[in-house]
C-alpha cells in the first residue's frame, strides 16, 4: 500500500482537493460534517501529511543538523545521546555528519545543511580546522548555531563547553597532593583548545605547588591512542627515571600506560600513579582501577540542544538573540592507580 | 545576510522568477547570454536552492532514517560510524533515533521517519519489540527497510546480522579447548535472538564436546552491565566452586566479573578462564588483556547502508527487490584471560 494522498480522499469522498485539504486544516468555509468525514476517513486510511510540504509552507524543517568529529567515541557517543533525547523532547529530528577530524569534509557538510536548510546546527569542530569561513557562513546566513566541546573562542555563537584547564589543574593537583613530585604529562595535539587548555591546567597547578616546568616531562599524542601512551610509558622512564606520575589526555591514553607498566612489573601507584581524563566505562575496572575526570557528555549534548532550540525560536519570533557560554562542572574521581592525597 | 531567493536574482536582472528558475535549470528556451548572468549572480550570492522544494518536485529527500537502540555503546557506534560512512559517499544525509530499548518510542519514531518520508530506514530492533505491526507498516508503505544486527525473522525485508551462535560456539569451545571442563555463560536478556543465538551457540558446544549441558551455570545479565558480571562472578564461585570457565554475553560482563577476582585473588586464567564477546577497545588493556570475539560493526553498517541505497535505487526505477540476508564473519581473539588452545 502507497501513502495515501489528499486527491484520493477526494476522490473516494466525492469532493475537491482544495476542500480535502481546508477540511484537514479546520477552515471555516467547510461544513462540520464534511469536516467528519474527511477526518474520519483520513483517520482510516492513516493519511499522513507530507512533511516536506508542511516544511516548504512553515518555513521550517524541524531539522537539526549535527557536525562532530569523532561518533565511534565515548564522550562523543554520549553527547549525540544527550543531543537526541532533548531533540525528541522539543520534537526536531537530528540528522548528524562525521567530519573524522578532516576541515574539508566539515566545510562541505556545513554547505549540505544548509542546503537542506536545517532549523539550526550543532558543531564540535575537527582538530584540522584553522579557518572559521565556512562556520561564520552559518551565521551570515541567519541559521542558528551552538558550538560545543571543541570551540573556537573566535567564532561569535553560543558555546557549551567544560572548564577544560580548570579540570587538568585539579587532575595535577591530586597526583601532588598524593606526594608526586615529577610528573609528566601525555597531551593531545597542539591545535585544539581542549588540548591546550589541559595542557595550561597541568602547567599551572605546577607551578602553583612550586614545581619547576619541565617540557621534557610533556609527551604529544597526535591520535590519542592507547598506542601511544603504551610507548611514551616506555619513553619516559628512559629519559625520566624517576618520574613518579602521569597526568595522561583521556583514559584511552591512559590505560595504554597502564597496560606497558602492568606488563613490565612496574608497580602502579606504588611507583608511578596515573590519572586520565573522560571516565570511561571500562577504566572502573582496569588493574589498578583508574583515576580519571569525569567529562558530563550527555549533559553537554542536552545543554547545547536546549540553547539551540532557545534560539531557533528567539529567529522565528523575531527576538534578538543572547548567546551563552555554558561552563560545565567536570568532577575529579579518584580510583586506584593513584595514591590517597 | 539571509538566503538568497529566486526572486532576489530575478529583481536584480530585471526578469522574472519563472526565466531565473529555468535558467538555473539550463532549459532551452532561456538565451545563453541571460543563461550565464544568472548562473554568475548566483555564485556571486551564493544561492542555494532550497532542499526541501527539490525533494518535493523529485518526490525524493535523500535522507535515511536510523533507529537504534542505544548510541552510546561502543558496539552499535561503529555501526553508526560505517552507515554515516557510507551514506556520505552515496549523497544521503542521515537522521538518526534512538530507541532506548523502548518498544513505544520505537513505534512513535516509525511513524515520525515515515512521515518525514524519509528515502529508507535502516533498524536494529530494542530488547522490548514483541510487535512487528509497526516495522510492517514500513513495508506495507513501500519504504525500503534494512533490518541489521537486533533483528527479526519474522519481518519479510533484507537483514544483515553477524552469525551469533557460530561465533558463540566458537568462544566456547575455545575454552573448552584450553581445558575448561565447567563452563558458566553470563548470557543475555531472554527475547533478543542475539542473545538467544549465543546462549543456543554455548549449548551446542558443550554437546558437541559431550560436556553435559547444566542450567544452573547460566546467569542472566538483564542489563548487560559490569556491575552483573561483577555479581554473577561471587555468584557462580558460590554455586560451583569448580567452575573453570565464563563465556559472556559481551566485554563489559566479561570485564566485570574479571574485576571480582581481581580484587579477590583469583587467577585469571590460571584457576578460571574467561572470554567476552564485542572486542570492545580497551579490552586488549585490561589485565590480563580479555579474550573476546570481534564483531565487525563499521563493516555492518556499510552494508546495511549499500543494500538500502540498491533498494531505493530499484524502487525509483520500479525494479523488483530482491530481499538479501548478510552474515558478516566474526573471529576470534585468543588473549591472556584464557589459556593456550
Amino acid at each position: 500500500m502507497a501513502q495515501v494522498t489528499l486527491k484520493e480522499i477526494a476522490d473516494i469522498l466525492g469532493i475537491s482537493v482544495t476542500t480535502v485539504s481546508k477540511a484537514l486544516k479546520d477552515y471555516k468555509d467547510v461544513s462540520e460534517e464534511t469536516k467528519k468525514k474527511v477526518r474520519e476517513l483520513a483517520k482510516e486510511l492513516d493519511y499522513q501529511p507530507n512533511a516536506m510540504a508542511l516544511s516548504l509552507r512553515n518555513q521550517e524543517s524541524r531539522t537539526i543538523g549535527l557536525i562532530i568529529p569523532e561518533i565511534a567515541h565515548h564522550f562523543f557517543a554520549n553527547i549525540i545521546n544527550g543531543i537526541i533525547l532533548e531533540a525528541e523532547k522539543h520534537g526536531y529530528l537530528v540528522i548528524i555528519l562525521q567530519s573524522n577530524e578532516s576541515f574539508d569534509l566539515e566545510t562541505k557538510q556545513i554547505d549540505l545543511l544548509l542546503n537542506k536548510r536545517v532549523d539550526g546546527i550543532l558543531m564540535s569542530l575537527s582538530n584540522e580546522t584553522d579557518s572559521l569561513d565556512a562556520i561564520r557562513k552559518i551565521i551570515s546566513n541567519g541559521t542558528p548555531l551552538v558550538l560545543f566541546d571543541k570551540i573556537s573562542k573566535m567564532v561569535n555563537c553560543s558555546k557549551v563547553i567544560i572548564d577544560d584547564q580548570k579540570a587538568a589543574y585539579e587532575a595535577t593537583e591530586h597526583l601532588i597532593k598524593s606526594g608526586c613530585k615529577k610528573i609528566a604529562h601525555f597531551r593531545g595535539p597542539l591545535n585544539p583548545q581542549g588540548s591546550i587548555d589541559r595542557f595550561l591546567g597541568y602547567k599551572r597547578a605546577l607551578e602553583d605547588h612550586k614545581i619547576t616546568y619541565d617540557p621534557s616531562l610533556v609527551y604529544i599524542c597526535n591520535r590519542i591512542s592507547s598506542q601511544e601512551g603504551f610507548d611514551y610509558a616506555q619513553q619516559v622512564l628512559k629519559d625520566h627515571p624517576d618520574v613518579d606520575g602521569i597526568f595522561c589526555i583521556t583514559d584511552l591514553v591512559a590505560a595504554g600506560a597502564m597496560s606497558y607498566f602492568n606488563k613490565n612489573g612496574i608497580f602502579v601507584p606504588d611507583q608511578i600513579s596515573i590519572i586520565g581524563f573522560s571516565n570511561w566505562p571500562i577504566s572502573s575496572l582496569l588493574t589498578p582501577s583508574l583515576s580519571t575526570v569525569d567529562q558530563p557528555g550527555t549533559r553537554m549534548g542536552k545543554e547545547a540542544l536546549g540553547i539551540l532550540v532557545e534560539e531557533i525560536n528567539a529567529k522565528k519570533k523575531k527576538e534578538p538573540i543572547e548567546y551563552h557560554l555554558i561552563q560545565l562542572p567536570t568532577k575529579l574521581i579518584a580510583r586506584n592507580s593513584s595514591k590517597k592525597s
